[in-house]
């Protein structure tokens, strides 16, 4: 005798003969031509249905964090692509895997970050900040503190853009032009009003922590804006991987490693 | 001395000091807020501007594609989380391995076998039917040399919908209302009509198949149909992982096959 | 113009028209036939030759974390396989994802967290103790001080062997019949005799824990005790998907959680 | 109600509260410190126990191939660790991604074709061949009727080794050694030795493609002789992974290919 199976509860995809229900919905009648893609991926990731503006500023984060041409994870890909050309799979695969802590993650560290401090806020008893004043000085403080802990602040400066990063302003706009510049966005540009009176420089706020705010403002759980930054990658890696295709970089990358490679002795002692 | 390194080019995303262009467009002020995330993705990969027409019929496909329940991909997805929560992109990049020959290629495969048939007759001198007796003809010669090959005839068939798949009809009059039902859907439907005159039994034209022929009429290279499968199902993998975080079913899934696994000697002849 | 390129630095392989250098040994004439898998990988990490004693703790720290039978992430690989079985580096690759913190996280964690109480204890001037009074006088202060941080000690209890695992003194008697008996192993057969005094129950020193233990005394960096993990288990994986191939589980648990899935309504509340 | 699950069998890894069995043997008892990993990753792949013999071929065969310097795949993995250095997993697993039909498959190309050229042999009534000229005679009839389908030759070639690759002859001779210098040797030496008077030049028998004749020869299912160059390649990662963060390259590559990438306007006609 076998023990009996648990039952695996989902609310997602189910099917009988006739019909796919996804989400609640009937999958061919109500979603398949009604829904953008977009708006299907962030109802997956609630369970309820967005509204009109939180589709557009989601939408409008995938599209500014699709590609940002030959980051380390596009070559990566492009890579594994030109080694394993029957499997696109893995060549999709191996770029998103390099969509961690340092090149991908800064939209969720900034979504986070603006979260923890807007959580001790409340959590302490502190009201929203009702104008720019409050919310610079709840920005000042959370600067301060996280200058005394040795860390850095998520979500400023950019190794290209030195001054200004042109995605932070339109997303900012776009968000107030749906009514959802939230509290995490207000905080992010409280930082960086402030963050030059301790910091001692000034630095921009960067486009993939503006991304952050904004998803956080749309009530999406922190732990999942990693995702979402996956899932605008995996667009752009599909446009990386076709460009290979037509036009490829792959085996220049490598011969140009090859050749200009420099043989070191390991060191013997032992 | 080193030798000095190849140029790259790409015609994907660039950037200076103050802006980012993708595209050949300016990222902040003419696509964020301006594209949905679905028409960036089509055109990042054919690297020119869909029309409204091939973008309505681009994200039908991709979310007629993105979850179906407990698929095999999904539950490697989820047992990955399971494993490793610390790291989404790990889970994320498990389940589209999955995204290969098997549950995930009809799309892929139903492009490829439409497109390789319109090329051979066209190769061979022959005009695109103007009838459906016409296309009629060209997919019953085809159908017939399938089977005399012993070879399946891609995206005929569907465990779940024996008779119908609800996707397919829908998308057909998607593609239809923009113009683009073209050659691939059209003989696509007509192997719908005549495979049973050559097969014995009537199957319908599953939904992963008219994807494929739909994607195909876009005139997207065929090859690269099985990456939009794995965009779509990239957003439905999302979907798993947060349901997973909210309402867990990896655990028992591990637990139900440990329970009842049993141990078999191996084989100690040699 | 181009930039040139840099160089970049190796000490592993490189090749000429005759000779194959690997670690600066002539891979032909001086390691094949002449050092196992098991030394190659152990030096191909540490850059210099291991002593026959390093081996033989090594390659038993290997046997014992190849395979514990239908783990998650056995169960991902198989799934991954059955999906798209044309690509063997997918499924493989799938398997590996999962060796995140959780399952296959206790090797390392043990390591780091043994290498962190003996460096913060020399740190502030302690000797390593003599005897065996001495490492229990160390364990119980860092099993006190991790209980008054509400963190768990790694590398104790198992859900399966609640008294003894068997993998534990075995390798403490390799270790010690080799002379690498370190301080790492000391200090976790020492939490093995205390812990009861500070966590009220006693439990089983780990295999996973003890592995990571024999690994620390190698003088491994801790940061890729993670690394060997996967390395064994890769060929545990191996052996997962060698066996799938003749005698498939793969199927019927997918079957299995799709024919207990049940469909819960999401929340139509927002 | 739910159905009873199936039984899952496994003849891997099992255990009890006392005991862990793997492959019908006492993990404890039995295999830790009795057998090598190269040893235990053979068994686990055919679950019968290998001799010594088959043993020292396979164990030079993993050292053959674990390394060679800087490939496609090392890079990707490591600009995964560049971009994720949280996620050791996720950067091995990238570089098994590129295990596929180029770079890696060279193993498992060589080994099939040897494996398809005695099987059309042996199913048309031949014997195996008693001499050398009966190999050269079954080589160069295979050669032709490859070179007649316009397929080349696998194993026969190398961009570095160009007269000769040195691993070749020393893995012939231990196999030799070993006895178990089988039929897969004996036709890939024959096309080595024939090739030239159908394809109008001498190319070296390569050291990928003698590995593959090789493991052919132990008698492994040629279908998973790419698994065993993967586990091989997956120790080479971990050699390539410890380098990168000790003295690492992968930054320089990202900017060598970021300063040298030149941007291309994207064809606007449409």
């Amino acid at each position: 005798m076998t023990e009996s199976a648990p039952r695996y509860p989902t609310s997602l995809g189910t099917s009988d003969a006739d019909t796919i229900t996804l989400l609640g919905q009937d999958l061919a009648a109500d979603l398949m031509g009604k829904v953008s893609f977009g708006e299907l991926a962030l109802w997956l990731v609630t369970q309820r249905r967005p509204t009109p503006g939180q589709v557009a500023v989601f939408e409008a984060v995938l599209v500014a964090l699709a590609d940002h041409g030959f980051t380390p994870t596009a070559i990566a890909a492009r890579l594994t692509y030109l080694s394993a050309p029957d499997s696109l799979q893995g060549a999709l695969a191996a770029g998103l895997l390099g969509g961690g802590s340092r090149f991908l993650g800064v939209t969720e560290d900034c979504g986070v970050y603006l979260h923890d401090v807007l959580q001790r806020h409340q959590a302490a008893g502190g009201a929203l900040p009702a104008d720019d004043d409050g919310w610079d000085a709840l920005a000042l403080a959370a600067v301060r503190q996280t200058k005394a802990e040795k860390r850095f602040v998520p979500g400023l400066g950019h190794p290209v853009h030195k001054v200004r990063d042109p995605r932070t302003p339109v997303l900012i706009d776009i968000a107030e032009a749906e009514g959802l510049r939230g509290p995490h966005l207000r905080l992010f540009e409280a930082i960086g009003r402030v963050h030059e009176q301790v910091l001692g420089r000034r630095l921009p706020l960067n486009g993939a922590g503006v991304c952050g705010a904004a998803l956080a403002d749309l009530g999406l759980p922190v732990e999942l804006l990693r995702g979402f930054a996956l899932l605008a990658r995996a667009a752009g890696l599909l446009g990386q991987l076709a460009e290979e295709q037509r036009r490829p970089i792959g085996m220049d990358v490598y011969l140009t490693v090859d050749r200009n490679a420099v043989y070191v002795e390991p060191d013997q002692t032992s």
